[in-house]
């Protein structure tokens, strides 16, 4: 079996248990097997399915309860089957999704790191730089570089600690690892994406 | 008495009580009075300098206590003569300023709600939502466009809240007062630093 998780930038496969990354204009690899793929990108699901023509979108084959109007389906396969706490996957935005007895009840929607970094130096070229990711947030920064570091980690730590309250969080996504670092009781979960796709489609004897 | 406080995109002057602002390639008008300034912009100096010889730049007359590096001439104006609080100013950037029995204790740097907002559509273009400002806070968004409101206002909220604590919290700047709407016991001070900017002279008689 083949995963698939196309997004705005990348198709990203699991094949044989190994990830690989194609940006969109790149030519898509020989694959023998069964691909099965969610996908936020009209575009990019036709060049997949020109190639692939057996391959199974797994959207119609889930099942996800919110009232939440234009989730993409990343992030609603991120949420399912957790039944209570917070899920936060954290790539170029940084959405934070709220499940409660099974059901999504909201979420937010944060910039990434790095695009939050890259907003200082357009509104002022004395505000341009690094992101340090080594700094105590429990002193009130005394440079500039520090303050915006302080700034941009507060702005996306302190949101989510408020919704989250008790509740469990788990993080994905390529800064997820980093920022379950500010949260003592919050799990990382790399793969949550390709594991709740083997879930649904074990979930769907017709298609497994 | 004419006041001036150049910052990076224009010439904001106080002419007899009045606000005027220049942006840096427009002409400046003839003025008859001595002018005092202050300047985070060393061309936009030289040209003032160049049209009107006399005028004094304030930053020499003041006197500001801080271990902060790269504080710029209009946050510590906004700061002077502030015993205890947290003085925000909500422009194209938003700047949290300490201050506890006189003496600046550092600070931090969000961005403005209008550049905040144009991060996302960088993102994605899917994220291209105007900033709607009447949100209830104490839902979780139902929606994209909910959610980045949402998102961009808790992100600039609760790290003020958390610093502010006890302190006092005056807010100056284009979305001061707005901003300031989410603070019970805030104050709004629209012009803090051309008030201030009067205090220095006041305070040296030699320039008075």
């Amino acid at each position: 079996m083949i995963l698939c998780d196309i997004g705005n930038s990348t198709f990203h496969f699991l094949i044989e248990g190994k990830e690989q990354k194609y940006f969109l204009h790149e030519n898509l690899p020989e694959l023998k097997k069964r691909i099965y793929f969610i996908s936020v990108n009209e575009k990019a699901t036709a060049k997949l399915l020109s190639q692939y023509p057996t391959a199974i979108n797994l959207e119609q084959y889930m099942k996800f309860e919110t009232t939440y109007v234009g989730m993409g389906i990343d992030r609603k396969v991120a949420c399912v089957g957790c039944e209570n706490g917070v899920i936060v996957d954290a790539g170029s935005a940084i959405t934070v999704d709220i499940m409660e007895d099974g059901v999504h009840k909201g979420g937010f929607i944060l910039p990434g790191i790095k695009n939050f970094r890259e907003i200082y130096p357009q509104i002022s070229p004395k505000l341009d730089f690094d992101f340090s990711i080594k700094l105590n947030l429990d002193k009130i920064p005394q440079n500039t570089k520090d303050a915006i570091s302080y700034s941009i980690l507060k702005a996306i730590i302190l949101p989510i600690q408020e919704i989250a309250h008790n509740k469990k969080l788990f993080f994905t996504g390529g800064d997820g690892e980093f920022l379950s670092s500010f949260f003592p009781d919050s799990s990382f979960k790399k793969d949550i994406i390709f594991e709740n796709m083997k879930g649904i489609i074990n979930a769907n004897s017709c298609i497994a």
